[in-house]
């Protein structure tokens, strides 16, 4: 097939060639013109049409007619999409790239390749990271896609690991980075002596939350074992309470002069209304689509459609309040997985899932792409000192705070997290898109705002290529230890089930309560979100617990 | 279950308020403000938020805070859908309301309801049908969906009758309609005599396109024939480019006094251009979409992504070219439909004919609902003798071409068509959502033109509602030949197949050749858009074919 492979990759270049062309003439978000009218312009000479009497008078009727603007905004959507599903397919013709460089990277870097192309014919992206596009668009189903597929049992028997290093780790961070840039910033020679104290520790703030689109992007990758997976993954997505706290609050300060205790205790309340608000709304939409889907028996078309439309919601209404989105859709997916997926038909369920993927998937992709992009576009302001250190006290920080926080963890852990796991959740925190959004929304009257942008530009490159690439050679010369990947036959899947459900009662014999005993109780809302039909068969029980596999979709 | 039905609608009325409490405040198509900020506001006093020791003079932390405009669109968005689907689900609690009432006249109540709210608290609804957004975003999907499941053998079969109606059929009703129109405008009492011939002909192409949204939502549940349902399907769907090329000439024509002859003979041109453009587009990014999915096999998860986004770049270019994009899309569908689902894997393939299914239903639902809230809010005129003269001429013109076109055409077709046929092709033909977006439009150089959007609503309401529901009780009074709707089983599925090939090999040899050989012919495409690890197995022969049934989608 060595003459279609060729064909193949001059198609594939002639069509990169020609979406790359149609971007020109475009500017980033223009709301269309009403040109109140379909498929009519106003008659105009039609200069390139074919026309029986050329007359230079008289207009006649156009045959040939365009009009760009009216579509301009779909267009360029569906074109730049494109753009990125075709990086990605060809990404997976040479397979041998894609297993030691991560998916990110390449990504990134064809990124930077059209943002040079771009810069060079002084065109404009179009503001997809550095708007509301990216948070109200382009988060929300990686968020989804993390929080549907996340591993639900080892997710609960880690939970307090996961919140431990969530919260107090960015809390290390954030503090530990910020401090050692103030006082790197003391340093006259570096020429930053105007960054005060807050700015730093919102700079911090910024850089040090861990990003699960890179996290995951590098770690589908490399198979470790569940608890260090679940721990790194679990960490960047409940962060976000930390960092909206964080920021809001850094952001707020830097504009006093003097920090009130008052502000200190406000700020731990805001904390816990950030956490439990995402967290609260997250379940009351996730039993409402458990509870809708109770009655969609017969409209099983449009099925899909409300968990889309909840998990949506759920996070509209966390950034509708300032709390954390993130955790509203995690904890939305979270909770009506089960149910939903009792209740809906098996063409529905599979759809789902498979659109959840996609959206996600192409989302990731965009939003790596964009990253090169705009690290071309972008006006960087570049300080050596600053950027050098910042990227040395990142690291730092995080290999202290992952040692200090899992020797007070290790003691209250079944699985105790060894020197080589430490060295697996240090190395795995990357930094992404999220710190670069959360950069660019920085309010203008911070002066060394592009100073910022650009720092949080360079540690993302860095924490994606450098680590991103190392990771896996090095896990696997320092042997961490791995997954067991397989699949677990019916028999296992069974046996397990068993096993928790004697352990419930068993402990309901003793009086002694743990995790068993809550999952199990937790039975008593079936009633109420599940429909009368289904109930849990064996065969529904196979459908939807046998092909959960922890780690695979395929 | 009494009880849990009693909650069941209580909740169900509750969560209706809910959301209807909600598009308060909003004022439609406004772009997101860039607030410069992700979760944080502009320090403001915390009137309503806890505070530990409140001060008059001094700011501090808020720990409440809200932020509504940066949410608006996708969070109205999502609620209108969330409303247009919980309306959805409501209607078929009662399964009896929706076997005599289509679903398209219950929607259209629900939003004459929601629109006589709105109305009263003076609200504007969102720009949806009065806009580029329905013709750009809401009617393709529900052509997609049309096109996607276009029962193909019967189409081609009845190919010449389709494209007879769709063309002659639309220029005698938009000729016949709006000649008579402009007599009626003579007579001095009904005061319409300010409206000339090109402005008549003009109103009257917009009337005379029968809807595919309306007939679809109609004839879903009517089983006829597949003859009489696949000539006013495909007609429908087809006769976009007559209308197209009608509407443009005549509002080109409209502002010029004198029509030259040489402008009939450049719209005869015109009409070649839209329709076979259309169709040369969609033949074009069908095939490109068959040839993408040809490498998709380590991407399965953004497969279904290629035939969402091919098609809707098949419409945009059409649009753009101002040539028919329904036409575009519906051969786009068609061409990749048997090559696609060849070279994804199962689970795309029921990805992508449930999403197609869920974007086209949960579309058709806001169309009809927006249509209901639109005919309070718009501003009306109304003239009696004009509408009422409207109504009729669109109900004689329709059956007398019905009958005219049939008496030539039948001589040429297998199974003609009877009386009671043509009673169901002319009682069919009902208008819908794309003549009043078409009525909105209109220039607003064109005096009457409220009375115009008016009259385009009335008979719109007229046919949806007394055609609609009248429609099933008269086929069944009359009783046109119905539909067998049984599945083919295995046998017979094999066999037809069997039978085809068998007469395409007998064609070879005898030198005569029909459809039968062209069809077995295009196979030779194969090699080029199919992926080499796909071919005819058995399996794959009965997994694609075997269940596409012609009617069902379950």
């Amino acid at each position: 097939m060595e003459y279609f492979s060729n064909i193949k990759w001059r198609a594939i270049s002639l069509t990169f060639c020609i979406v790359l062309s149609f971007p020109h003439g475009s500017s980033g978000e223009i709301p269309p013109k009403p040109t109140g009218s379909v498929t009519v312009l106003p008659p105009i000479k039609p200069n390139d049409g074919p026309q029986a009497f050329p007359d230079a008078e008289k207009e006649n009727l156009p045959v040939f007619t365009m009009d760009y603007p009216r579509i301009q905004i779909p267009f360029e959507i569906t074109l730049w999409v494109l753009l990125a599903s075709f990086a990605k397919i060809g990404f997976h013709v040479y397979h041998k790239i894609t297993v030691w460089v991560p998916e990110s990277c390449l990504l990134i870097s064809i990124g930077l390749i059209v943002g040079a192309i771009m810069h060079s014919v002084h065109e404009e992206p179009p503001a997809v990271l550095t708007s509301n596009v990216f948070f109200l668009y382009m988060l929300p189903p990686i968020v989804l896609d993390s929080g549907y597929f996340m591993p639900i049992r080892p997710f609960f028997e880690n939970v307090g690991t996961v919140l431990w290093f969530a919260v107090v780790g960015t809390l290390w961070n954030s503090i530990g980075i910020g401090m050692s840039l103030f006082a790197i910033c003391q340093i006259e020679a570096f020429g930053v002596q105007d960054i005060n104290l807050q700015e730093n520790l919102l700079f911090a703030t910024i850089i040090s939350a861990v990003d699960p689109v890179a996290v995951l992007s590098v770690f589908e990758d490399v198979s470790v074992n569940e608890q260090l997976y679940i721990v790194v993954f679990g960490e960047c997505l409940f962060n976000d309470a930390v960092t909206v706290v964080l920021y809001n609050m850094f952001n707020f300060v830097a504009e006093m002069p003097v920090v009130e205790p008052v502000d200190v205790f406000l700020g731990v309340a805001r904390f816990f209304v950030v956490g439990l608000g995402g967290m609260g709304f997250g379940v009351l939409f996730g039993f409402a689509a458990a509870f809708t889907t109770r009655f969609t028996a017969n409209v099983r078309e449009i099925e899909p459609l409300f968990i889309f439309m909840y998990s949506y919601l759920a996070y509209l209404v966390a950034e509708l309040f300032a709390i954390s989105s993130i955790m509203a859709i995690v904890t939305c997916a979270l909770t009506m997985k089960y149910y939903v997926e009792e209740n809906v038909s098996q063409r529905s369920c599979t759809t789902i899932r498979h659109v959840i993927k996609m959206l996600g998937s192409i989302s990731e992709t965009l939003i790596f792409f964009f990253l090169g992009v705009v690290t071309i576009t972008t006006e960087h302001e570049w300080n050596w000192g600053y950027i050098l250190f910042t990227l040395l006290f990142a690291f730092v920080w995080r290999g202290l705070g992952v040692l200090v926080l899992t020797q007070i963890i290790n003691p209250f852990r079944t699985i105790p997290f060894n020197l080589k796991d430490q060295f697996g959740l240090g190395y795995g925190g990357l930094r992404g898109a999220i710190s670069f959004a959360l950069a660019f929304t920085l309010p203008d009257n911070i002066g060394r705002r592009q100073l910022f942008i650009t720092a949080t530009i360079a540690i993302i490159i860095f924490t994606v290529f450098i680590q991103g690439i190392s990771i896996r050679p090095l896990i696997e010369f320092i042997n961490v230890r791995r997954t067991n990947r397989n699949l677990g036959t019916i028999n296992v899947e069974v046996h397990c089930r068993l096993m928790e459900h004697t352990i419930a009662g068993i402990e309901d014999l003793c009086g002694q309560w743990s995790h068993y005993y809550w999952k199990d109780n937790l039975l008593f809302l079936l009633p109420f979100v599940q429909s009368a039909c289904q109930h849990m068969t064996l065969y529904s029980y196979f459908n939807t617990h046998f092909t959960v596999a922890p780690w695979s979709f395929s």
